[in-house]
């Protein structure tokens, strides 16, 4: 690569993008690790991105209506903190630069949302944050069609990688976008043709430019150091109406001696290179010195923006006080008045019928209840729409002729689905869940998880939760899916017993604001367990006692979900066997972890012999079971062992033992 | 759709094929739930390819040179158990037909492997059969190197609908295929445009053809209830050095009501219907009632392979007996003789030498060792080779041009690589192993869980195992994955604490025939803990006592991996305080379980107090910490509550008090 030449066709350009380049070169020096190669392979076009097209204001990073830049191939994060430092946000300052990859630093190996303003997503983790920006994409449509053009009118740029395209969560994400043509969508592809391995072709020799036209992207080529070029793609990427593809041919490491080798993917550390790298780019000021008239130029593209900000603020202060109302309080992801009176009375309705339904019939009827007042939920599922129960009548579908329909038909794409709703979710304005069967978390996983460390409140609506699927088998039986769940960080797990304990984990997960939740609910029919009605949400404190023992107590039943009822009966064959037995429902184990110890000692005190019962495996039981400090009860367990089987529900809880007899049993033995 | 033009355009073959749409309406019918109108959609395909083109013998199903069937789209399994019974499987007879999808009979709602031969992968969540096909390609192209094609000499066929295609997995799949143009991979997709959300437009627009020509594949499209075109295609699919994709056209639920709907997809039960449809076919026998003449057709349809087959065998025995010997060796997954000797010896020298390496150095060290005396290895990384440590000098790097190579560069892609790894477990001859960062273990999951279910011993490499991976932070450090993959049943998870360790954990992954294996390796390095050598695999128990408490044993101390060495040293602590304190190893918990309760009550005996350490969340450690029926000791944990974070690995480590210290001073707040 000619870098001479490149400096001499655009001067000004070259020196501005330098500084992006020289930054990440001296804060990966300084951390002696990170990626050097991509943020100097990518400088032009997130120079003349920020400075030619993407509406921000570095002064107010909250700004509904800005465009969204979304770095996907997170491994390059210093290309996105240098940019963040460059045009002014002002938490992002050179110090957190220096501090690169350090404790206590915003300035994380990877982007972490939430570390600074500015990071729209937490990315790392390849092909999540071209799938999150599908959700950004769409959650702008809808909103553009509920609220207009005044108050929502931006796009979604991503850089992505060669990593990002060969992840499978990226073919389900380009399918949506051109599925519904979302032409606000932008990404560019960093074609610098290098992987960690060595080149891509030593493992991918994949058409990208024709895999995404297939997908139903418009799809251009350029030479991604030149800054005419990208300028013209951007623009003609805007005008068309299809989500967008640039490739961008690049050379990772530009300039420096590792430049379109994998070792230019890494740390570039060595100081006499740097220094190298740094003169070739005509570069003289010492590490993290950029010359005064560069960082001006910056600061006035972070500036800029503010204009354009201020008319869209007195368009929106122009709306109707209900409008700000409404637009303030979803972007706050504040639940609106009535959310809380109606669950109420759906309990009430509820407790007073006494139903035998499916969790998963009873999340459909919280949500019957519930869209009507949020009109900020977009609900959908993995092709099975009709299993899940996630489409209520009023919601309508989102399509390209109908842009405010709130339910989505993901296809069979439970990944990008959980992907997508994360970036919806990260894009405010709108509250996504979606259904999948509980199996199937497998597949949404790593988006899950993301959910999780960003604290975004995604609603993943699991069903078919345990052997209670039945007939489909083993695949499709959930054992220990729970157990991951409920091992992952910052995740509320819930397993409602009945329709009340239903409608209170909807409750809570809709309340929540930096915390997913995860639904587990039936296929198979359960028994209104909550027949007394109370007002209180007993979900909130995790488990409670539902049954109390008559008698002297002796034992204690703990249990979730469909093995609630279970529990119950159990506890009638006991107490005609005179042994005192409580049954402590336990709809959520994180929230009851929340709970003061006073509580917890009073819903499980020592002594008593305990047993859990849930169909799936002990795993992480043992804490309730045993006390966090152990010795606290003799205790035993009722649940799966080992994977499923295909037959009929009822038949496989006989054959696997989770019955209100082997409860009692089991009650029995410890005693 | 006219089904008596079918008819009368190809008399027999329509016949033959109904018997496969007939059996499927009476299963479903019987079991009254199931999924009809996926074989009646492409029974014609399966018609064509069964009797003109698949290489099998009905009598020997294990056959190593039979040419395999998978049954992507899983969903559909009466097709596979229709064509397993009418080609004369012994054990799919007509009871197991009728008894579709009840407790104890192999006809699961999905096919499981194992239930019956015949049955090649456990399929039924979407794209794993598409892509363990590519595994199972792989290894036929890698064993027809090694012995040439009088041995090895078949072709991999695979039905897959639009789900499949749709999910993620199948991009990676299709890349890694087309990369390594893998011609003996021929692709049926079922595109009856239908899922169960409705029709596919409703989700999703892809131009599939045109998606795998991107990818290198040759592609056809076909009538697919044609059978001369299919027997065309098929002829041509062959002739192609590229793998091969033929878009069948096909209407689901072919002649019944359903034909074409979502309705279709299911489960068609309405016994009117279900007449009419059998009249529409000329079908006039009853329920599972084969006409003698068409089940005799397809019997020699299953029989004629034998003449094949006693040539091939023929061959074999022709061969040298070492080579034989060493065919029916790999074939059987047993291990050769100089194995054990091997790692016996790199144990003796590593406890002399006393390294310290990290345990993903280790487990290079170990495989420098095995991959020589194991030509059945074939080992690769998601992208992280020089990371992951799976590449040994010896191995070879499989190509277009190096059949024989047993390395891959798997590219970017976690999941295909671990549903590819069970294909080649599955095919036999090859044992795989694979690496990537552990986080991301949530990529692979879906394909792990299956390997776990199947009982297949794929080996998963995951580096970077904690914490300790230090400053690519949060995102790439897990905390649950340890948790995760200890949850899932019929899973080994081995993390050693020094290279000893690891090489006994890869000693019982290489022997294991029946269970796949997670090896959980640090970043950093470690010390050697096992100085004193032992001949004993002292990891075969799971779990043993490492150090023994000096004096009155008063504490005892749980560890795995790279807090053995925090352990050790916590030990040192308390035992200079006079507190008596054992340090347990615990790199497998699995094979700790199943030791008899003698051996576990002597490692673990109650009463003392027991502190486990590892950095990781707590899930699933109070089992060890409590005992199985609780109360057997006041107990403690020292790990991580939440995420990690960026910064070097020593610095978090002391933020997040996971030090001898912390442990030190929890035992002693127990005390």
């Amino acid at each position: 690569m000619d870098i001479a030449a490149l400096r001499a066709a655009h001067p000004d350009h070259w020196m501005r993008a330098a500084a992006i380049r020289t930054l990440t070169l001296d804060a990966v020096a300084a951390a002696n690790s990170g990626h050097s190669g991509m943020p100097m392979g990518m400088a032009d076009v997130a120079t003349v991105l920020y400075s030619r097209h993407l509406k921000f204001d570095a002064a107010a990073p909250d700004w509904p209506d800005r465009d969204r830049f979304i770095l996907s191939a997170g491994h390059g994060s210093m290309l996105l903190y240098s940019l963040l430092h460059l045009t002014g946000y002002p938490e992002m300052t050179l110090d957190q630069l220096r501090n690169f990859r350090q404790w206590g630093a915003i300035t994380a190996g990877h982007p972490e949302y939430g570390h600074a303003p500015g990071i729209e997503t937490t990315t790392g983790p390849l092909g999540q944050g071209i799938s999150n920006a599908v959700g950004f994409a769409m959650a702008e449509e809808i909103l553009r069609a509920r609220y207009g053009k005044a108050l929502m009118d931006h796009h979604t740029y991503v850089i992505a990688g060669d990593g990002c395209l060969m992840e499978g969560v990226s073919h389900e994400a380009i399918g949506l976008a051109g599925r519904h043509q979302l032409g606000r969508l932008i990404v560019f592809w960093d074609n610098n043709n290098i992987t960690i391995d060595g080149e891509v072709g030593l493992s991918d020799r994949t058409d990208q430019m024709t895999r995404f036209r297939a997908a139903g992207w418009h799809v251009q080529e350029i030479d991604g150091h030149d800054p005419d070029a990208i300028d013209a793609a951007i623009t003609a990427a805007k005008a068309s109406p299809l989500p967008s593809m640039i490739a961008c041919k690049t050379h990772i490491a530009l300039g420096h001696a590792a430049q379109d080798t994998s070792k230019g993917h890494g740390a570039l550390t060595d100081q006499g290179q740097l220094q190298d790298a740094k003169a070739a780019y005509g570069w003289t000021t010492g590490p993290f010195d950029i010359p005064a008239e560069i960082k001006s130029w910056w600061e006035e593209v972070g500036s800029r923006g503010a204009t354009t900000r201020a008319e869209w603020q007195a368009r929106l202060d122009a709306q109707s006080e209900r409008r700000q109302a409404e637009f303030a309080r979803i972007f706050a992801r504040d639940m609106p008045k009535p959310l809380a009176s109606r669950i109420r009375a759906l309990k009430k309705q509820i407790a007073d019928e006494a139903p035998k339904v499916a969790t998963r019939k009873s999340s459909e009827m919280v949500l019957e209840v519930v869209n009507p007042v949020l009109p900020e939920t977009v609900g959908g599922s993995a092709d099975l729409t009709g299993s899940n129960n996630t489409k209520t009548g009023d919601l309508g579908v989102f399509d390209t002729d109908n842009r405010k329909g709130r339910y989505i038909y993901w296809g069979i794409r439970e990944h990008g689905m959980a992907a997508a709703m994360n970036g919806m979710a990260l894009h405010g304005g709108v509250r996504p869940y979606g259904g999948t069967f509980m199996a199937f978390t497998d597949y949404a996983r790593p988006a899950m998880r993301l959910a999780a460390l960003m604290g975004i409140p995604t609603v993943f609506v699991m069903t078919h939760d345990s052997i209670g699927l039945g007939e489909d088998g083993p695949t499709h039986q959930p054992v220990e899916h729970l157990a991951i769940s409920r091992a992952t960080p910052n995740t509320m797990v819930f397993r409602p017993a009945d329709t009340v304990e239903t409608a209170e984990a909807w409750e809570l997960a809709l309340s929540s604001k930096s915390t997913p939740s995860v639904l587990s609910l039936t296929r198979q029919g359960l028994p209104t367990v909550r027949t007394e009605h109370k007002t209180r949400n007993l979900t909130a404190q995790g488990a409670y006692v539902l049954a109390e023992a008559t008698g002297k107590r002796r034992a204690i039943i703990l249990a979730t979900g469909s093995e609630v009822s279970i529990a119950l009966a159990a506890r009638d064959l006991l107490q005609e066997e005179g042994i005192g037995t409580r049954v402590v429902s336990m709809p959520c184990w994180e929230l009851f972890a929340e709970q003061d110890e006073s509580y917890r000692r009073k819903v499980l005190p020592a002594g008593p012999v305990r047993v859990g019962v849930e169909a799936a495996v002990r795993t992480g039981w043992d804490r309730w079971l045993c006390g966090e400090r152990g010795r606290e009860a003799k205790s035993g367990f009722v649940g799966m062992e080992g994977f499923g089987a295909s037959a009929p529900a009822d038949v496989l809880y006989e054959k696997f033992g989770i019955t209100a007899e082997a409860v009692a049993d089991k009650v029995k033995s410890l005693l």
